[in-house]
């Protein structure tokens, strides 16, 4: 299963044969015999693992409940919001036989379950006292995907989906926002990923929503990735499905909703946005090894001698993920490049002459550097370490953000920028999709989302030069 | 959501419409409006979770790594091992549509994931250094269903498979049965679920396995519920998918497999083994809330008082899952009802005349008995309590167990046994097909599985009377 023969390109050379190399070199995931879906291999899933159960530890502790609805939808229930089904048509697998018959009515594969979920909520919710009802589900969903990449863009992927039921609309906008700013929290503590909340140009919300908001990370291309998206739903869905309850003077009434996910897309945001020449480069907070021990011997008496001191180091760092490399048919070299390709955020060498001096060699992957470390310092150091490695990769994606990040309302720098090193550009915005579309087929950049906090000052849009008072923000994105 | 106008049928009335009421009082699932797809509710979801976590980390402590494989497979794939498609054609959904197009060969949603991994495995498999390799994955499947029940039988279902390959046909089946092993511990320590233990004869193996184990566990009508079962593949997968590796002497050699898995069918044993005419009964094991505490109030002098105490038992219980309903709409006898149909093992009752006395009303839901404990008792009462409770329930199961299960060779004592009174049955076999056929129209009964302890004693097949040396299992089943 190694992937040893393989060099990575370098990301100046050609980013996009960069991802795919760290994606195979750490070996994440690969390509399966089925068009546009992805393997998730053993390490990749692992980060996954990590990711699923910090979030679902915050999303329960907003009180949100799990629960796991059908994979199948009925085709009608789509049809049942016009903007939905229009949104989702191209993009659907369909169940057309099952159990050797052909099905009376065609099944849908879940590209989103707000329908079948909603169609519960309708029998579920009755009263005021119903609400609000907060669930959210892990699941796998499939949209079909022409031009597949890794954990990018797959027929089928991983995500959770939340679904909230609200007596208010004022309730479910602050729901909306919360479970934003929720992401960006995640992503900013576990993912070390800063992130730009906002708003969607309406032409470019969830189908079947009333608003979308948005998480936009920047990768180190310069590109923006979508990396969570949170909609306030609005009455509209209730509409459709009928979902009412008596509210306390005894009259019915709609409900409101939001529906919000990440997927494993994530994981391709995070190797874009921290991974160097030499390969990934992990988080300590979501990093399924946070150190690897290299214990280094020729003879059999140096052996016991060394993986004893490697067993009572991995002892004291009993409350981390700590992994053991001693594997005697790899050279201590081999390992080294091994583990920094996959990303592990600390690596402890320790051989016969460091045990002599008491001390072992101890290298930061967000760094690469090493430093002797005294042996009786380690369980000290070492939890300090993790931590500033984990602030460090923030602090330098964030270094990146801000110097490939710019405000101009000016056509010609804007273009300059977007052509010759592209990142993103807070600009004004008349607010017209033809200036957006404008912008687009000029530069390939778009409208990431329209950032919640605006300034006082007006400005002329980018495009079109009328006068405006919102800021979009511009990017060539994923 | 509540579902209080529903009265629970009783055991010895109707115990499939007992069983139904269980599912819907103590809000586990629900038919969805697709047809044979089960919505399992946030407290079924949350016993699930809870069974998933254990398990998981035991898989893990074998060596065995998560990943996650397309949910898709190709037709052809299925084909490749003749046994395999012959047992699964039936049962399949077939995605003939995606992404707007008619598909050039259609895609079988997994009802198993053997061929599509094992396409993968002849891709990663080199080597004998790439051996054991050891993989589980936790997905959702679907299998067909006509006659759908809740957790029992549903067309899609969650379930964890684990997919091996070793280097030898005996490493190969020692996992095998150490996985079977694994399952019958977690079934007694976790699910406080006595199992009985054996291979399936050859005509009820796992279509494309050797050899099939599986563990059976007694439900409270006497019928067989197959808990866990691990397949012995061989090489037949390996063959089909051209599994090979360079052995030591640089031969290439086929590899030999192993499959093994359990499901949310599981959720349906616990509730037919542990549940009574009052509702559910959890183990504290895999409770989602292991105690509950329900403060009892007038006025608004005796709530503050009442609660304080509350949170300071609840903060004192705190490495266990407690829940503190301090609903104001509902009364004290609502909730207590409420919470024994969904099974919590403890509930603590504390009331201003109980705090005067510095104690607190303890009912354990296993034996529906109430004591007075001392409130400064609780920190070491409540966790000896609870392993009570997990340990008796265990054990009254296993008294059910063995006032249920008999051995005879006689005919006519078998009828009577499986038409007056089912249980397990152990009696001799001849071996023969036609015998287990005739027992099976003749009394609905069919053999679980051949027990892996044989007595030395030969016996009389229970329906041909040939001199035999088998002992089979004998038992209706779900």
């Amino acid at each position: 299963m190694s992937n040893s023969n393989l060099k990575i390109t370098k990301r100046s050379d050609d980013f996009s044969k960069w991802y795919n190399d760290i994606v195979a070199k750490a070996d994440l995931a690969e390509h399966s015999s089925v068009k546009g879906c992805m393997i998730i291999k053993p390490y990749g899933y692992a980060i996954w693992e990590k990711m699923q159960s910090s979030l679902d530890r915050i999303i329960k502790s907003k009180g949100v409940k799990n629960a796991y609805f059908p994979l199948f939808i009925p085709q009608s229930f789509l049809e049942k919001e016009a903007e939905h089904v229009e949104g989702f048509n191209p993009e659907l697998a369909i169940v057309t036989h099952g159990g050797g018959k052909k099905l009376d009515e065609p099944l849908v594969v879940r590209p989103t379950s707000e329908t079948i979920i909603y169609d519960a909520y309708s029998r579920w919710i009755k009263s005021y006292r119903d609400l609000p009802l907060l669930i959210n589900q892990w699941a796998n969903v499939v949209r079909w995907e022409k031009r597949p990449r890794l954990f990018l863009r797959t027929t089928e992927f991983l995500w959770q989906e939340g679904h909230t039921a609200h007596a208010t609309a004022e309730e479910a906008e602050e729901f909306t926002v919360d479970m934003l700013n929720m992401y960006a929290q995640f992503a900013q503590d576990f993912m070390a990923m800063p992130v730009f909340k906002g708003i969607k140009p309406a032409f470019d919300k969830f189908a079947g929503a009333e608003d979308t908001y948005s998480i936009e990370a920047m990768m180190q291309d310069g590109k923006a990735l979508q990396a969570g998206t949170s909609h306030n739903l609005g009455s509209k869905f209730a509409s459709a499905f009928n979902i009412q309850y008596l509210d306390e003077n005894n009259k019915l009434q709609l409900v409101h909703q939001s529906s919000w996910g990440v997927s494993t897309r994530l994981i391709g945001g995070l190797i874009m946005v921290h991974s160097d020449d030499q390969g990934l480069r992990l988080p300590p907070n979501i990093a399924p090894i946070q150190i690897v021990i290299v214990p280094i011997f020729k003879s059999d008496e140096e052996k016991i001698e060394v993986l004893k001191a490697t067993e009572d180091i991995k002892e004291k760092l009993g409350k981390f993920k700590v992994h053991v490399d001693d594997d005697a048919n790899k050279s201590p070299g081999w390992k080294f490049n091994e583990w920094e390709q996959k990303g592990v955020p600390i690596r402890i060498e320790i051989g016969p002459k460091d045990l002599k001096k008491e001390k072992a060699v101890v290298f930061r992957r967000d760094e690469g550097t090493k430093e002797d470390v005294a042996i009786s310092d380690l369980e000290k150091n070492i939890p300090e370490l993790l931590s500033d490695i984990q602030t460090n990769l923030y602090k330098q994606a964030v270094k990146f953000v801000e110097k490939n990040t710019h405000t101009t309302d000016d056509w010609d720098e804007f273009k300059k920028i977007m052509d010759e090193n592209p990142g993103f550009v807070f600009a004004h915005w008349c607010g017209e999709q033809k200036c957006e579309d404008e912008v687009k087929d000029a530069t390939k950049a778009n409208i990431r989302n329209i950032p919640f906090e605006q300034s006082e000052e007006k400005g002329k849009c980018l495009k079109c030069e009328t006068v405006s008072d919102t800021v979009a923000l511009w990017a060539k994105s994923y």
